[in-house]
C-alpha cells in the first residue's frame, strides 16, 4: 500500500491525494440504457422478458415472486441466516422508526397556522442487486424504512438466478417488512419497468437503491425524465477513510480496510494517523490479513488506489477528512466523542475500536445505503424521511388575512403582480 | 375558460384533463448550457464577464455587490416594501426555525448506541430570477432557511439590470440573513459559476431557486456531473388546483386562479367543484377582474389551458387532486381539516375562504419553492432541512460488539464477505 506524508507534499499532490476516480458514463452505456427505457416503454413486458433472457440467462413467464418461491426460500436459508436477518431488522426498525418525520405547527400571527405535515411517497421502488454475491442486508435497508414510512406500493426487484429463481435470502429479508411485491428483474430493464409502469410492473415515484453502471444509468435517466421520478442519490464506489491515532489497535485497523477493499476494485480506501508507527503496523496487517482473503484479488486490485497517510495530528485529519467527505468515516481514536462535533461531511461515522464498519453494513440499527463520492457534503444516508415527504399547510381566519394580508399586498405590488395583490385585498374588504 | 363534466367523460379524456405539458429541452438549449459550463470552466471570469455582456447587456467589472450598493439599495426602496419585507422575514424565520432538523439516538443493543447527527451543507447557491419582475420574496424563501441551518458560504445570483446595478428589493432582502453574498450574474453562467467556482465565485455543493428554461438545464446539467452536487427539486411551471364547494366565495376562487394565471403564459390552473352554480359564478368572476388586471395578456394565456371542471362530490375532487399532485392546493370547502388528512400530494395547501394562495408566496412563513409538474408525490417544498444533511454515528463498547457481532458475521458469510465477518470476528476474539 502506498505510503504518504501528507505535510511533505504541495497543494496539487495533496489534492491528487484525495482525487476521486471520474466516472465517466460513456456514450455507448448511455445509449444502450435510452434504448432499453423506449423499448420498456414500447412493449412493456415483452421487452422485460427479451431483457432478461439476454442479460441474466432465463425465460421467466411472470417476474413477481409468488407464495410458493417465498416458502421454498423458507426452507432454502440456513436457520443461522434467518435468525441473524430478523435480529438485524429489528435493530434496523428500531434505530429507523426513531427517524419517522413528525408534523410541527407555528401559529406565525394572530389568526395563522401554519403546519408542516408528512405523508408517505405513494409508490416506491427498490433495487437490490445480485452482482457477485446477493445482498439480503440491503433488501433490509431499503424494505424497512419503505414499510415504517407507511409507503403504500412497495416494489422490489433484483435479478434472477440462472434457474429463474430469485436467491432466497433477500427473499426473505423482503419479508421482514410485510406487503413488498418482490420482481425477478435486473439492470437497467428494472428500472426502466418501474420508472415507467408496465402491466405486470408497478409506475414508482421515487427508486432506491446501488447496483452496476446500468443501473446507475438509468436511475440517472429517470430523475431526467418529466414527472418528477425522484431518486434516493447519486451512484459511485464505496469508500472508508480512517482515522487512527497511535492507540490504534493495528489487526482491527487493517481488518477494516480490507472489509471496504474487498467491495469491489473501485472501492476507496483511506488511512490517515498521525503516528508513523501505526502507519506500518497496519501495512504489516493488511499484508498478513489479505494472504487469508477468498475476495483477496478484488481487495487487492482495491488496495493498488488506496493510501496510508501520515500527518501532523488528529486535528489535521479532520480538516482533511471534511475535504474529502467519505461515505464511511471511522475514528479510531481515544475520545472519539470529543472529535465527533468537528466532522462537518461523511455519510456514516463509526466510533472508537469497537465499531467496526461492518457492523453498520449489517445490523448496527444505522442504514448502509450512503452518499458517495463526496455527495456526503450534500446528502444524507437514507432513513424513514427519505420515504415521506413533507407538504405545508396554511389556515388563515378573517382575523388572520386581517393581521398578515397588508404585507402580502405590499410585496404584490412591490413584484408587479397585481392579481396577488388583489386576492389578498378582495379578502381584506370582505374581513373588515 | 373550458369547462368540463368530469363524470362525462373516459378514461383517456380524464387522462388528458391533467396531462401537463411537457417542458421538452431542446438539443440546442442543452448543447447551449454545456458550452457555457465548459467555458466558465476554461476562462472562469472572463468567460462569466462575456456572457454577462452578452445576455443581459452590461459589463461590470466585478460581479459581487458592495457596500456601498446595499446602502443605496435601502435609500431607493420605498419604506412601506422595507417594513413588508422585514415583516414577512420575520413570520418566515418563525415558521422555518421549528423546522430546524434535530438529532436522535437509540440504543439499539446493549453497549450500542447509533445516533443521527445533522451538519449544514456548507457551501450552498442561490438563484434569485429577474424575468418579468424582481422577486425579493424568493431571495427571503432562500436566504432565511439557508442561515438558520447555518450554511457556511452562502453565495446568492441574481441577474443584474441595464445600468449594472442588483434590484435593492432583491438586496433587502438578501441583507435578512446577514452574511450572505451576492452577485450579479443570472442565467446558466450563473448556475454554471456556482456549481464549479471561479476565482471570484465560490463553488457550492447544492444549488437552490427557480429561473428560466436555461437556468433550470443548467442546475440539471449541474446535478449531472461528478461530485455529487445536489439541486433543491426538479423546475416547473407553477401551479394551482383549487377544490371549492357551492359555499366558497366565486370572488375568492377567482382571483385565486387569476394569481396564479398571472405567474406566466405556462402556468397550470384547475379549478374542481361539485358545484355547477358556483362554476359559472368563478368563469363569469374570472372574466370580469381579469379586464382590470395590468398582467391580463400574460393570464389570458395561462387560463386557455386552464380548466373549470364539475366533480361528482368533495371526495371525488380530493381522489383527482391527488392523482395530479398539485403544486400548491387550496380547500375553499366548509370544514377544511376534515378533508387535510385525505390529502395525500401536494407541495402547498390553502385551507379555507381567507387563506389565498398569495400568502403562501409572500408572508405566511411557509415556504414559496414548491414541488411542481407532479414531483410533489416525491419531493417536499424547502425547509431548512433542505440546507441541512444527516450523518448516522455507531458508538459499541466491548459489551456491545459482544452483543451484536455474531448478528454480523453470519450475515457476512452468508453474503461472501469474508473480510466483514473478519473485523468482527477479530473484534469478538479480543472482547471475550
Ligand atoms: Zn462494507
Ligand atoms: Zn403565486
Amino acid at each position: 500500500m502506498k505510503r504518504i506524508d501528507w505535510n511533505a507534499l504541495d497543494e496539487g499532490a495533496r489534492a491528487a491525494v484525495l482525487q476521486r476516480p471520474v466516472q465517466a458514463v460513456s456514450d455507448a452505456l448511455r445509449a444502450g440504457v435510452q434504448a432499453i427505457f423506449d423499448d420498456v416503454a414500447t412493449r412493456g413486458d415483452a421487452a422485460l422478458r427479451e431483457f432478461t433472457a439476454k442479460f441474466d440467462g432465463v425465460t421467466l413467464d411472470d417476474f413477481e415472486v409468488g407464495e410458493d418461491e417465498f416458502a421454498r426460500a423458507r426452507e432454502q436459508v440456513p436457520a443461522n441466516v434467518q435468525a441473524a436477518i430478523a435480529e438485524a431488522a429489528s435493530r434496523i426498525e428500531a434505530f429507523h422508526r426513531a427517524g419517522i418525520a413528525r408534523p410541527y405547527e407555528v401559529e406565525t400571527a394572530p389568526g395563522l397556522l401554519c403546519r408542516r405535515v408528512q405523508r408517505p411517497i405513494p409508490r416506491v421502488g427498490l433495487y437490490v442487486p445480485a452482482g457477485s454475491a446477493p445482498l439480503p442486508s440491503t433488501a433490509l435497508m431499503l424494505c424497512i424504512p419503505a414499510r415504517l414510512a407507511g409507503c403504500r406500493d412497495v416494489t422490489l426487484c433484483t435479478p434472477p438466478r440462472k434457474d429463474g429463481s430469485a436467491d432466497p435470502a433477500v427473499l426473505l429479508a423482503a419479508r421482514q417488512a410485510p406487503g413488498v411485491r418482490v420482481f425477478k428483474l435486473g439492470g437497467a430493464q428494472a428500472i426502466a419497468a418501474m420508472a415507467q409502469g408496465t402491466a405486470r410492473v408497478p409506475r414508482c415515484d421515487k427508486l432506491f437503491g446501488p447496483g452496476n453502471a446500468w443501473v446507475d444509468e438509468a436511475k440517472r435517466q429517470a430523475a431526467q425524465r418529466p414527472g418528477g421520478i425522484a431518486i434516493d442519490m447519486p451512484a459511485g464506489p464505496s469508500e472508508v477513510l480512517v482515522i487512527a491515532d497511535r492507540g490504534a489497535n493495528a489487526a482491527f485497523v487493517a481488518a477494516d480496510l480490507l472489509s471496504q477493499a474487498e467491495h469491489g476494485p473501485d472501492s476507496q480506501v483511506l488511512l490517515l494517523t498521525d503516528s508513523a508507527a501505526l502507519l506500518e503496523a497496519v501495512a504489516l496487517e493488511v499484508d498478513a490479513q489479505l494472504a487469508r482473503l477468498p475476495r483477496a484479488d478484488i481487495a487487492r486490485r482495491a488496495l493498488e488506489a488506496s493510501r496510508l497517510v501520515l500527518v501532523r495530528d488528529i486535528e489535521q485529519a479532520i480538516a482533511i477528512s471534511d475535504a474529502y467527505a467519505p461515505e464511511h468515516l471511522i475514528l479510531a481514536v481515544r475520545e472519539p466523542r470529543a472529535w465527533l462535533e468537528r466532522i462537518g461531511n461523511a455519510g456514516s461515522i463509526f466510533l472508537g475500536d469497537w465499531t467496526p464498519e461492518a457492523l453498520g453494513d449489517y445490523c448496527s440499527g444505522g442504514n448502509h445505503v450512503l452518499p458517495t463520492g463526496g455527495a456526503a457534503r450534500a446528502w444524507s444516508g437514507l432513513s424513514v424521511a427519505s420515504f415521506q415527504k413533507a407538504i405545508t399547510v396554511q389556515e388563515a381566519t378573517d382575523a388572520g388575512i386581517r393581521a398578515t394580508g397588508p404585507c402580502a399586498a405590499v410585496l404584490a405590488h412591490a413584484e408587479g403582480l397585481q392579481a396577488h395583490a388583489r386576492a389578498v385585498e378582495l379578502r381584506l374588504e370582505r374581513a373588515a
